[in-house]
């Protein structure tokens, strides 16, 4: 038995333990995703944001490139989110002030839970053998179906109630998603207020203790020592995002990966601003110039839906100030751009290094 | 070589790289941090509100109690604590609405600074063989005063680069606390504002890298586990600080521990509201109530004076709704009182099992 032979490498049908994140808006491009899942590790797609069509397309690009397991994962939308067109002439207007690019406003909620049934059918049809959830837990039924011929379910949790929660819904495996996580906060129950946010150090151990089924420890871990570390608190695997941000696969902007590289722990922030649900990014000019209009943020995802030509122009002009840079706070530890082979492959041997050689290893 | 073996517990001249935290307003009685030394790990006293003479006689009892090492903990006073008589006026007027007491108000500079000299003096003249900071980095001819005949200076850092200024400073060794730690957050330079805060998983291995002297790990550490991790980081000791609260040789009052002891991860908060300063506890009524009057917040430490004489009062009368409920996010690994003894006795053997029965053990 060494390291990488755990509960979730069983699960997974996977060689290590490491989940790259799903990590929506263009990162988690197939050949990423591709690249990452024939190494032996899981690869994720961040489906959140695709269209049922799109995501048809990645997922048969990524079959084109592997036969290994891979993970979709899926946004759960809210039953009903709750807006006037008011509040969105509101921040349309506060955005035009600021010369932020606007659109046509097209949100509904149906249109929301449509796709997100869409989603859900592309799947099983693909048969996709992995899938996550995050912002909510599915409907039994949804569980019941994807577990159907063995399916793996894993849920989002960032706390111990949520991931209770999961199992008793009928998750296979969860995600403990520490505060220290690029990206949104999955929580669904509660407030994701940055004070209320639970640390990777605290929440896994916690959260191993109080279900019965594996965690994946998330969080804050960009290296061999966060890896052997979550282990050692009691998670079965590990899932990291920030890292792979930087990857030659990825679809990030080179502005984005430029700032993943060159940036610190203390340089991200929690955030509403770019899609009204708190996100950990790397701070900037929108993010600063947002703040005084706090209560104005429309409710996730119609925040999301305003600010999308924002972002789309931002990602085109390759300037940083009004991307959102989504990203955890082991930012020191990523200096460099690898592919996705290269990264992993560093990673698994420093992650031997460390196993043999600490302390532990000399017991 | 075994875990217990690191360059801290040299430095130290301790057995067990365990810190058990200095938490001042009282926890941190003679009987707690002697019982804590004598057993081999390191008792600190959490001496920022002490007096002089407070101090003095602890120390005295301290040494009473074992002639092994101890850490006396010291809170760098701020240069000068800009407020005017209006303000404070203004939050006694809301203290006294919701039917607070209320004391006359005697903070001074002048006599902050004095007092801080006089536990610097306190130190010496009782040869404290190890003393730590927070809330700054004391000056140059203070450290090497200190370090003279041997005594170790401990910092405390919230960011690497509070860590990298310690060092320069002349610390032997840095605290790096993470987002997860109860009590006051050490942050000197820029914001403790919650989502500013780096996770131990995070702020661990990151100043482990950039530093050259020893890293003690604070954070969401409550168990062998925690403890474990923290070395797989980088680390090279933990500081345990909620873990103590409910101790039988612990100063905290009764209806304080007992919070403790059936509180969960998620019952933590940030908040100024006590002291002036960002620190995390259990959520109450005080923390709440005063949530409307934030901008009314005196600085630390001219809040924390108006607020002393409610916090005595709760004491008194057992009530934890206005107490400050200084702890950490692991709070639902603890669920019993121990004597210091027999929880480091527990706490040691289960990092001995961890450590063997790991996968890194059976490498």
């Amino acid at each position: 038995m060494t390291w990488k032979h755990t509960s979730v490498s069983e699960l997974l049908k996977i060689e290590y333990p490491i989940i790259q994140a799903p990590m929506a808006g263009g990162i988690t491009t197939p050949e990423l995703v591709g690249a990452v899942s024939e190494f032996g590790a899981l690869g994720s797609v961040g489906a959140g944001y695709l269209t049922s069509v799109q995501l048809d397309e990645q997922i048969k690009e990524i079959k084109a490139r592997t036969s290994k397991p891979f993970n979709v994962n899926l946004f759960v939308p809210e039953d009903q989110v709750s807006f006037s067109i008011e509040d969105v002439l509101r921040m349309s207007a506060v955005l035009k002030k600021m010369n932020m690019p606007l659109q046509d406003f097209s949100f509904t909620n149906e249109a929301n839970h449509i796709n997100y049934e869409k989603q859900l059918e592309v799947i099983l049809q693909n048969d996709v053998p992995i899938c996550s959830f995050t912002f909510g837990i599915p409907s039994k039924e949804v569980i019941t179906e994807l577990k159907k011929e063995g399916r793996i379910v894993i849920g989002t949790a960032t706390t111990v109630e949520e991931a209770l929660l999961f199992e008793e819904w009928g998750a296979d495996i969860i995600v403990a998603q520490g505060n220290e996580a690029g990206g949104h906060r999955g929580t669904f129950k509660g407030s994701a207020k940055s004070d209320a946010c639970i640390g990777t150090m605290a929440l896994v151990p916690q959260a191993a203790d109080a279900v019965d089924i594996p965690i994946i420890a998330a969080g804050g871990i960009a290296d061999a020592r966060g890896i052997a570390a979550a282990l050692v608190l009691g998670a079965k695997g590990v899932q990291l995002g920030s890292v792979f941000i930087p990857c030659l696969e990825s679809g990030a902007a080179s502005a984005y990966k430029s700032k993943i590289i060159n940036s610190n722990e203390n340089d991200t922030i929690l955030t509403k601003a770019f899609s009204g649900k708190y996100a950990r990014g790397i701070t900037n000019d929108f993010i600063q110039h947002m703040k005084p209009y706090e209560n104005l943020l429309l409710p996730y995802p119609v925040q999301n839906e305003v600010t999308k030509p924002l972002r789309i122009k931002a990602a085109k002009e390759q300037n940083p100030q009004n991307m959102s840079l989504w990203a955890g706070q082991g930012l020191r530890m990523i200096n460099d751009s690898f592919s996705a082979k290269e990264l992993l492959t560093k990673l698994i041997a420093e992650v031997n290094a460390v196993t043999e050689s600490s302390f532990i290893g000399r017991q």
